[in-house]
């Protein structure tokens, strides 16, 4: 279940000036929420869900008075590890929590999903506006 | 024979919000619909149509009420396999079935094309306008 | 069906010379022998087998009094795109049908397949001994 | 001599909707018109004008009510294999030839030049006005 | 906990041939075996062990009576998911498992892990003898 | 600690012209500010601070009145090598020390930062305004 | 019609001593001898055979007392311009000139010829023995 | 010493059309203007200042009345060989001596200069106004 | 100062099956022997050394009875970043330390260095027979 | 004129092992020994011989009692820049020089020279046995 109680922030070092935090994040792991697709991988009795899913997970963000904390959101991604959840949910769930943890003048968020059926999915979602 | 019956879509899980979902699929194949091109293809009795065709396709959209269930896709553009269709059509058919299921406030296809006669295609058409 | 009977041949232009052909044949399709492999593709009436297979098929040898004529082997290579069949018995398949027609001194076959199930797999099979 | 008599068109499958048809033809060649230039190539009677060059041309069009067609184009393309062409005007003499049969909404050619002297060139003009 | 008793084979399609299948699977991933290694993630309740682990792995075979079956090395590598193991012992694990299985003349596998503390392992491991 | 004092600085050969200048410095290092991150880097006696920490630092500014001094550019990113300093802070510091001297139309600074726990970070800071 | 009489040598400044002298020539370019292949090139009539065909030539020799100068073999590499050839008796046929006129130890001619029909071919020979 | 008086031009094939030359000069290569830095180059006699800079140079501009003679080109940026010249005034210097020859509607000027004390420089320099 | 007994091990937990273990280490540092080299660094005054030199570590070796521990390998190569010493007794330094703790059946070592003077340089040490 | 008196050396810091230095110099230049080639380069009055050739000499040996030391490396191939001299020759030239002061087990100098006339040069020679 993802945990955004585990986010923890810092006060941004340098509040008066915009500027952008970009993070990749390439082990980001869920499970399909459809229990059996592509098989009998329900019979996998330790996967709660379905099959496992593979992204590269790229963050970027204009600070405002606090950054997260690089740790705390490597242990939030985790969190997802034996979670069912689409992928679209999965990247404007990220972005809410996120967001409300931070509080940017703008963020995104980008899901690079691995192939699945030959077919490879990047969802791109984001909050405020990115000024230059 | 395209099959745009067998496209289906699940609800937009963040209508709210404009986001981007982006889908490459490099394993699109068709017929060319010129029965005897670049040679006797025409011997070869199984084939409806002429030379086949290979394409990377990579389809773009800003979902609006639902977003295109990624196995139906699959399974949509598997059925232009033994359908003779030229480039440009390929490409705009599957820009006017796939918006017409999904009514997206935005969407891109762009079929990137193996080389024939030394020359490489890439067709690119698109409905709605992308807002920032 | 594979075709075998496709395949021509043309006497080798240097038969004293020991010397060796590649090819690479990036556009192989077949279809997978169990019908309802990832889902319900059975369902597209218009594929006799089941869910589409793509390869890249890269050929070598050393030939002995004839070649391979390139545009009989390409309809030889199109006559598995509708025909259901295992990875290794596809790369098997084609060593025997162009080894029984070229009589080569040495030939393999590698079929490097894409990625299914987050597996990506290759089969490599040779006749005869290669001689530097 | 270049030919453009040898253009063909094929009415645009979808004349409502602004769409862009991208080709690349990485095997152009023609001469250079300086007879003697780099050493004696003027010593090779066969070659009409001077030295071989070596191009790939990028084709981007949006098509008015018509497309060019693939195999045309490409015997276009050959028709400068034995001209003396300096490299501006050959990108720019494509551009006329092309243009006036399809009568494009806007279109652009690209020609990049293998290294000569140890420089390489890239020339880019186009007809119209690119529009989102 | 890994589960070889998933593991499935098939009869190969060409025993009198020694040939190579070679599978690469780059979505491996088990936990650290130490529990609060690089920081608390022994916080995270949900995970058993300790930190996730990425890889790919490569796996070489030479069949002999049998081949394994795709789809259950795809589960079997799953189960590795939520256990903790190291490096070594995976690697070595997965050896033994697949060859006490599949019986080849020859196996090697390679686990290529994402890099940690700045640091990236890969290890290799074979039964049996490679003949050309 | 760093040395801002070490800058040098040259006058702008062409300073009537407004014209880039990009520096790529790819062996920046300094220290973890905290102690014991990743372990029992304390142990170390030897580092003032904590772990080792990479990064790329790409700088461009607009000259005004003065370019800056290389070899003194150098000298002063060595400066930070035995120093404890957050990300955040190294890219925002480096920018104000250089803006100091340089006194740029504009200057960009740009830390492209190692791998740490699975993800890596990039962060991008700018004073003044590009201008075309 | 290759004119082996165009090709030049020189003393080897080193004859004492084994070393290799590897060329890659990417601009060599030939015609299909079969005058009607892929469609009605020999509508061109300025074409003496049929399609354009190119490849890049790799020449690795040992020499013996001479090595070729690269300027004659330029002039000789275009002589194939506007000959129809096939691909194996072009390699054959300049492995067979330049080593007649260079007498080398050791000699390997590999072309590497662009896509025809999606299939890509390698033409690999050599006269005497690589001794390292 | 640069020699601008070796800049040859040719009236511009098609002065009615505003389009873009572009030439990559990977071969640049002059002297630093500092006889004794990174060490004793200064003992080297036949050196008339310090040690060789090495550089790509990337110009592009929009042809007037007259275009660049690619060999007049070459030949001018010989001329930098033997000269202490620092990054910034070579860049400068080459655009104004070759705007001053062709007088274009817009010139762009880079110097991608290789890595000197682990660090990586390019300079950009423009006269005039790009235009769509 | 290079501390080998930071340097821990731990049982191989496959003792009796040759394999291999490879470590790519790319934040190797130290610093240069020769206080003045390339200019002023000695100014530096917190460099015990000269200037910083930058390196990946290749280190492959195939285990006895113990392996060497991933962090305690961190530690030990974090232990030259303040240290003078040349790239070949760098090498040669690692070699023995580790080969010391580990006894390996075979061990290689390899230092690829960063460009200096415009000059890339990798060392290459090996104990041991490998045996395929 | 190659300066061999300018190289040094220091002794070998671990000569009872056998192990390889291996270096990469991107920045070779000299100038072709024939004045006239390629145009009228001998127009160019402070160039004493013709046209610049430029190369990466890639030199690897297995060291005796000495190593040859980087700076005075670097400033014998600056030696070369105002010299005229064949490709052969030059690579031959380094190797003699250089094995005459190291006196290495086995030394092999490969010069891999940029594209001339369309055609990429790459020599190697050696002295000695290669001992694994």
């Amino acid at each position: 279940m993802p945990r955004p109680d585990l986010l923890e922030t810092f006060p941004n070092p340098c509040p008066g000036r915009p500027y952008e935090i970009a993070m990749e994040c390439p082990e980001f792991t869920s499970l399909c929420p459809l229990g059996g697709i592509e098989g009998d991988a329900g019979d996998l009795k330790q996967l709660e869900g379905g099959a496992p899913d593979f992204a590269t997970m790229h963050i970027v963000y204009v600070p405002g008075d606090v950054c997260v904390e690089l740790k705390s959101l490597k242990l939030y991604l985790w969190s997802f590890r034996n979670d069912g959840i689409f992928y679209e949910r999965a990247v404007n769930r990220i972005l809410d929590d996120l967001s409300a943890v931070v509080k940017p003048a703008w963020m995104e968020v980008k899901g690079d999903f691995n192939i699945r059926g030959g077919i490879k999915s990047v969802i791109t979602a984001h909050v405020g506006a990115r000024t230059g």
